[in-house]
C-alpha cells in the first residue's frame, strides 16, 4: 500500500500530460535580455510558461513569479533545477498552486441565511428552529423540505483504497473526499461532505454509516476496497431507505455503459450481439459487467489476475468473479487474456498499466473498440493501440474520449436527491447512461468524440432529468408535498 | 416526550417576548383610510407591524405583505384572525419567515476554489487530490493544514433531549444542529456540520462518534440527555485525540460562570466566600457546580426532584448528583429548596418554570444573585423578582442579562481548532469564562449589564485567544508547522 505511494510519487508517465503547475519566485537583474534566456530555458526542458507576475520592480533587480505547466512532480522539479542554474537568476521560492488550494481545505459550510439581526437568531436558532424542529416532529417527511437532507450527499470513505494510492487510511483520504464535495457543488448543486471512517471492519463501516443517515439524503461510498465494498453496500441498501452507491463501481459503470452506446452507434452493432472482455474484476470490473448485461449484452468474459473466469473454478468469496464465471461467460471459455480477446468486439480495462499489448488487439473482432481505463497509466496507450482499433477510450483527460465519472455521480445524486428517491435500481442507472450518451449529439458523434466533456454543463441537469423519471417510473421515489405551512412559507 | 412538543406549542408565555413574525398577504380596496384601519386593529391586538410591502396596486385595489411582529404562534394567529375580520380587507396568504428561512435547510457546502477550468480541475481532483493526500500519508499532521479537518466541528446529537421539546429523535433535531452550525460560521468562521445520530445507545454513540472523528477537528456534542451524556463524553474523550465538549453541559457552565464573575465583581463578594445553590442537576447544572468549583467556589449546593443532594443518599447512577453530596455541599444540609436557600448569595437555576417564589428569595443573603435559566419559561420571572434581588439573569433574549451559551461556544472552538488542541480542560474553561465576562468594561458593568450582547461580535475572538493561549500554558495544544511544501505554498 505504502509503495503505492512511493510508486505514484516516483513514476513519470509514459507519455506527456500538463498535470502539474509549479510557481517559481525569481530575482535577476533587470537588464534586456533575462527574461528571454530565463524563458528559453523553461522551454528547453519542456516546461510551458503561462502566468509572468511582477513581484517588485526596481532599475537593478527584478522579481517575478513565473509560473509554470509541467507534466508531473519529477518534471517541475526539473524545470526548477534548470532555472538555479542560469547565471544571475536567484530563485526565492518555488510553490505548488496545488498546495495552494489544499490550505485549510478545499470546502467551507455557509450559511444560506443571513445573521444580522436579532430577528434572525430568533428564526434561526431559538424558538424558530424549535418550531420547524416540533413541526418535522409532528410530521416526519417534513425533513425533506426543512432541512439540508434533502440535498446533502455523505461522501464515505475508509481510506482503503484510494485511486493509485491504495490503503491510505481515513485522514489522508480527505483531500480526496474534499474534491469530490466541490465537484458535487459545482456540477449538480448537491451539498456533499466527507466521512472518513476510522475503521476498516465491514461490521464498524455499516453501524457507523447506518448511525449518521438520518440528516443525509443519499450516502455515496468511495473507494472501498473490493470484496468488502460489495458487503457494505448490500449490507447498507438493506437497512437504509435512503439511496446507496458505491461510486467506484455504479459511476463507473454507467460512464463506460456510456461510452458504450456511443461507440457502438457508430459501428452499427448491438449490444445483444457484441462480446465484451472486462479485464480487472475489482468494485469497478464487477459493477461494469453486471450493467453491461442489464443493458442487453450477453457474452461478457471477465478476466483476472487468475486467468478468464469460468465455472470450473471456486469463487465463493468474490461475488463479482463469480457473477462472471456464472453469468457472463456462456460458451465457458478458460485460460489467457488471448484466448478471451479473440474475436471480443469491446475491450474494458479496470486494471493496471501495460496489461494489454498489440497482439491482443490483433485478435480482435473487426471495429473493435477499448476503453483502457487504469489510472494514470492505462493497459495501452492510445499511439499504441490505434494502428488496430477503430475506438479507443482512456481514464486519462489529455486523450480524446475520456472515461470519467464525473460525468455521472453528480446528475445521479441530483436526480435521487430530486426524487427523494428510496434506492437506486438498474432502471435509473441505464436512464443516467443512455443521458450522458445522448449529451453528445448525432452530429458531433465520432470516433474520437464518444463521451461529453466533463466541463459540458448540460450533462449533470440531463442525467439528473433521466434519474428523476426513472424513480418515478418504478416507483422508488417519494412523493413529498409541501404542508400548509411550508406551502405558506414559499408565497 | 411528545407531551413536551404539544406543550411548546400551545403555552403561551406569561410575559410578552417577540419571537415570533407572520407575514399576510392582504388586498383591499385602494381608498384612503384602508391602510390606518389595518394599522390600527394590528395594533389593538398587540401586534407590531414590521415591513409593509406593496405586492401590486392598481386604482381599485392594493395587495401588500404586511409583516406583523406577534409574541408567539398563539398570538400571530390571533392577529390574523382578526385582520380577517375587517370588512373590505381579504387575506390572500399568510406565511410564517421562520418557516421560510428553513425550505431546503439552513446551511451548504460551498468550494473555497473556483472550479472552471481544466487546470482547476486537475488541482481539485486527479491528480492533484492525490498528490496531496500522498502528502499527508508521508506526513499524517499535514491533515491539520491541507485539508477541512483543522476548521471543522462535528455536532453530534441522538435528539434525546432538544431543549423545550424533549426526545424528538435526530431528523426532527436537525434545524436545531443547522442552527448551531450557523452560528459557528456567523460568530466564529467554524464550519460545523450536524451528525444526527439514528442511536441513542451509549455504546453505539461512542462507536459512531470515534469511526467519524477523522475529519473533524473537534466533537460537540449536543442536546443528549442526561446521565447519558457524562458517560458518553467521558468516553469519547478517553478515546478521541481531538478537544470532545458536551455543549449543554461546559458552554452553559462557562457562561454561567462568566455572568457570575461580573455579578460577584458589582456586589464585592468572593468566589470563595460566596454560598450557591444549582437548581437542577441535569447536563447543565453538574457542569457548572463543578466549575464553579474549579474557579474557587467551596460552598455549592445541589437541589434536585429529590431535595438537597446530600451525603446521606445514594446516587450511584448519576455521577453528577454525586458529586453535589460529596463535593458541594460542606455543611452536609439536607431538605428543601427554602431549607438550602437560606442565606445563599447565587442562585443558578437550570430546572423548570417556576420553582422559585419571593418566599425562597426573602431568605437570600444581602445582594443576591439570581440565575433563572430554564427555558422558555425561568424559574422565577424578573418582574417578580426583581424588587428581592440585587443581580437577575434568565435565558431569555427579552429580558436584561441573557445567558446564552452562544457567547461561549463559538469562540471556544475557534480557539480549539487555532491550537490544534487535544483536549479542553478546566483552565481552558476557566479562561473562556474571564474573557467572555472582560467584554462587559468596568465602565459599562452594572446591575442589568453583567453578559455581553450575543451581537457583540468581539466576544468569540476574546474567547478564541483566552482558550487557544489556555491551551499552551496546559500543553494539549499541538505544535504542527507548515512542511516546506506547504510553506512555499503560502509564499
Amino acid at each position: 500500500m505504502a509503495r503505492a505511494v512511493r510508486d505514484l510519487q516516483a513514476m513519470p508517465p509514459k507519455y506527456p500530460a500538463i498535470a502539474y503547475a509549479v510557481t517559481v519566485r525569481v530575482e535577476y537583474a533587470n537588464t534586456p535580455g533575462m527574461l528571454g534566456l530565463l524563458a528559453t530555458v523553461v522551454g528547453e526542458v519542456g516546461g510551458d510558461i503561462g502566468a509572468l507576475d511582477i513581484v517588485r520592480s526596481s532599475r537593478r533587480a527584478m522579481v517575478r513569479d513565473v509560473t509554470v505547466s509541467a507534466r508531473d512532480v519529477a518534471h517541475g522539479q526539473e524545470i526548477v533545477a534548470r532555472v538555479r542554474e542560469i547565471p544571475g537568476v536567484k530563485v526565492i521560492t518555488v510553490s505548488d498552486p496545488t498546495f495552494l488550494r489544499h490550505l485549510r481545505g478545499k470546502i467551507e459550510v455557509l450559511s444560506r441565511s443571513p445573521m444580522k439581526t436579532r430577528g434572525d437568531l430568533l428564526k434561526i436558532d431559538n424558538p424558530g428552529a424549535y418550531r420547524v424542529s416540533a413541526a418535522i416532529y409532528d410530521r416526519p417527511a417534513s425533513v425533506w423540505n426543512l432541512t439540508t437532507k434533502g440535498n446533502t450527499v455523505a461522501v464515505v470513505t475508509d481510506g482503503s483504497a484510494v485511486l493509485g494510492l491504495g490503503n491510505i487510511g481515513p485522514s489522508a483520504a480527505i483531500p480526496v473526499m474534499e474534491g469530490k464535495a466541490v465537484l458535487f457543488k459545482e456540477l449538480a448543486g448537491v451539498d456533499a461532505w466527507p466521512i472518513c471512517l476510522d475503521t476498516q471492519e465491514l461490521g464498524e463501516i455499516v453501524r457507523a454509516v447506518k448511525a449518521i443517515a438520518p440528516s443525509f439524503g443519499a450516502i455515496n461510498l468511495e473507494d472501498i476496497s473490493a470484496p468488502r465494498c460489495f458487503a457494505v453496500e448490500e449490507q447498507l441498501k438493506a437497512e437504509l431507505s435512503i439511496p446507496v452507491i458505491h461510486d467506484d463501481q455504479h459511476c463507473t459503470a454507467i460512464t463506460v455503459l456510456a461510452g458504450l452506446y456511443n461507440a457502438l452507434t457508430i459501428v452499427h452493432k448491438n449490444l445483444a450481439d457484441v462480446k465484451v472482455v472486462v479485464c480487472g474484476v475489482g468494485a469497478a470490473g464487477a459493477a461494469t459487467g453486471k450493467l453491461l448485461f442489464a443493458a442487453g449484452v450477453r457474452n461478457i468474459i471477465g478476466y483476472d489476475v487468475e486467468g478468464v473466469l469460468h465455472r470450473s473454478q471456486k469463487h465463493d468469496t468474490h461475488p463479482g468473479k463469480k457473477w462472471f464465471a456464472n453469468e457472463g461467460n456462456p460458451e465457458n471459455i478458460q485460460g489467457s487474456l488471448l484466448n478471451a480477446m479473440c474475436g471480443a468486439d469491446v475491450f474494458v480495462g479496470l486494471s493496471g498499466p501495460s496489461v494489454l499489448t498489440v497482439k491482443h488487439l490483433r485478435v480482435m473482432g473487426p471495429d473493435s473498440i477499448v476503453f483502457a481505463m487504469a489510472n494514470p497509466d492505462p493497459e495501452i496507450f492510445p499511439e499504441e493501440a490505434t494502428p488496430y482499433v477503430r475506438i479507443m477510450a482512456t481514464g486519462r483527460s489529455d486523450y480524446p474520449n475520456q472515461v470519467n465519472n464525473v460525468l455521472a455521480f453528480p446528475g445521479i445524486f441530483r436526480g435521487l436527491l430530486d426524487a427523494r428517491a428510496r434506492e437506486i435500481n438498474d432502471e435509473m442507472k441505464l436512464a443516467a447512461a443512455q443521458a450522458i450518451a445522448d449529451t453528445v449529439s448525432s452530429d458531433e458523434l465520432n470516433e474520437e468524440y464518444i463521451m461529453p466533456s466533463v466541463f459540458n454543463r448540460r450533462v449533470s441537469p440531463a442525467v439528473a432529468q433521466a434519474v428523476k423519471r426513472a424513480a418515478r417510473q418504478t416507483g422508488v421515489d417519494r412523493k413529498i408535498g409541501l404542508s400548509a405551512k411550508e406551502l405558506a412559507a414559499t408565497k
